[in-house]
């Protein structure tokens, strides 16, 4: 475990790494399990990965998008396409760790997102929307490629996890509390409300 | 009635948030019926109401895009989320109010892209394709989400309406008309051409 | 035959317009099969040719998009979308043609994208995905739009062919080759790497 940051900027690039590998692999799976050749998949994992980021980045004027700048993020949604495509039965088979690893991703996203959002000088209200859709924009690009309605659109509490992430970044900018500290709360509780949702099966209300 | 603007930027102003919440509506009760949860809906009214403005300032490079900028637009969208979710039957009976609200929109988003491309320096063909886009891509977004073809492919008159707007737009630019002047016109004539086209059941011709 | 470019920068742009013009008849056949009126097939024949370079210059910050400065990106695509709109039998009944055609199109937005990419600074593999992107964004949107599945994700090597073409782009830009040799053995590359893939019915292995 050489690899742990020791300092706050390179936690983040590892949080963010982190979100990019398994969204991607959420993305390959789709592919594979649409029966996609091997570059469909590719594309379903950066899609998966980037998308969220880039539309983010076209928002609010940060171009080239920080995916075009820094390689890692296409190695490692390359990484995460094979590993999809060749190990797709394994990961069936872990469908729980997936779920874990998918709503870290979830949380370093919405974190990342929001936190760049107030860092680019919006009102809190558009940053909470950056950093929900930095988070969940990704997804969204993944099931419309293959024509299914966005799985954000039909899951239990999955996007709201995000909303409450980024609600306590803005709130902690508020109060000024440390860079760390906010990303800590505001991590954990993204993880954690949705990782309980999956649980407990929870669900927000239809129109009567 | 004392809200009524008695200057020409607010009249815009106003203008464009009856355009929002109007589009904001028509997202939130499309994701009403394909029976949506609460979140769902907001998002859908959201997509459907600043998708188009976003799409343009991204185009034309206005960046942070100006939903982002300016708190009111999703204040706006919230509200007609809130009210597609809580007041879907009333709404349902009032089909003609709507669509002639929803004709108001179209106006009103393809007059403020019009005028905005040409303030950025861009040439009339360009323009006209950003004013249509401005307010035809929040419908085609909203769509997509639900894996719709979207309306404006397949509906009446209701893109040309908007093309014909935005050509008098540029018309009363290039011949030097007064702002509220070139407003007005184009308004008038996108609504009155919507709405006659629905009454009068008009169709463009297909391939032969 | 007096319009054939005499320098490089002209016949770039006589190829770029080659490639609009080829991917627009692309969307408007589309249209027409799924019998969408005279402005959906002009809608389908402008997306399909320019939004590909509208979503590269959006994400690398070229802005306004390049195809909202020149007026003759709009003009080729109005053309095209009008040919497939009156001669769509005669298009149907040509369809080696148009796909030798469509095979130069992906060449000519696969080097036209790569170029612009490098010229903006990105590294190699960012410089890649643009390309790709520019050569297969347009046809993903057109696809969206009638709700199919895009055809680069289900078709033989189609985006394989614009990787290697962006990877020789690349390639000769790296080791210092004239621009004209370069654009010559990427855009030769692409285009016959896709045409054989379709008369020998290449595929790309599925996952196993």
């Amino acid at each position: 475990m050489t690899w742990i940051a020791t300092d706050y900027a390179s936690l983040l690039w590892w949080l963010d790494m982190t979100g990019t590998y398994v969204f991607g692999l959420s993305g390959g799976m789709l592919a594979v399990r649409r029966q996609l050749d091997l570059f469909g998949v590719i594309v379903l994992a950066t899609a998966a990965a980037t998308a969220g980021g880039v539309i983010r980045d076209m928002a609010i004027g940060d171009q080239p998008a920080a995916m075009l700048r820094d390689p890692s993020y296409l190695l490692v949604t390359l990484l995460a396409g094979l590993t999809a495509f060749f190990f797709h039965r394994l990961i069936e088979c872990a469908s729980k760790p997936v779920m874990l690893l998918d709503a870290l991703g979830l949380g370093t996203f919405t974190v990342a997102g929001t936190q760049k959002a107030l860092i680019f000088g919006l009102h809190p209200a558009a940053a909470c929307v950056i950093g929900v859709l930095t988070a969940v924009g990704g997804g969204v690009i993944r099931d419309l490629l293959v024509t299914e309605i966005p799985r954000v659109l039909r899951e239990e509490i999955y996007a709201v996890a995000a909303i409450i992430g980024a609600g306590l970044v803005i709130l902690g900018d508020h109060l000024g509390w440390s860079p760390l500290l906010t990303t800590s709360i505001a991590l954990l509780a993204t993880f954690f409300i949705r990782v309980l949702s999956v649980r407990l099966n929870l669900r927000i209300p239809r129109a009567p």
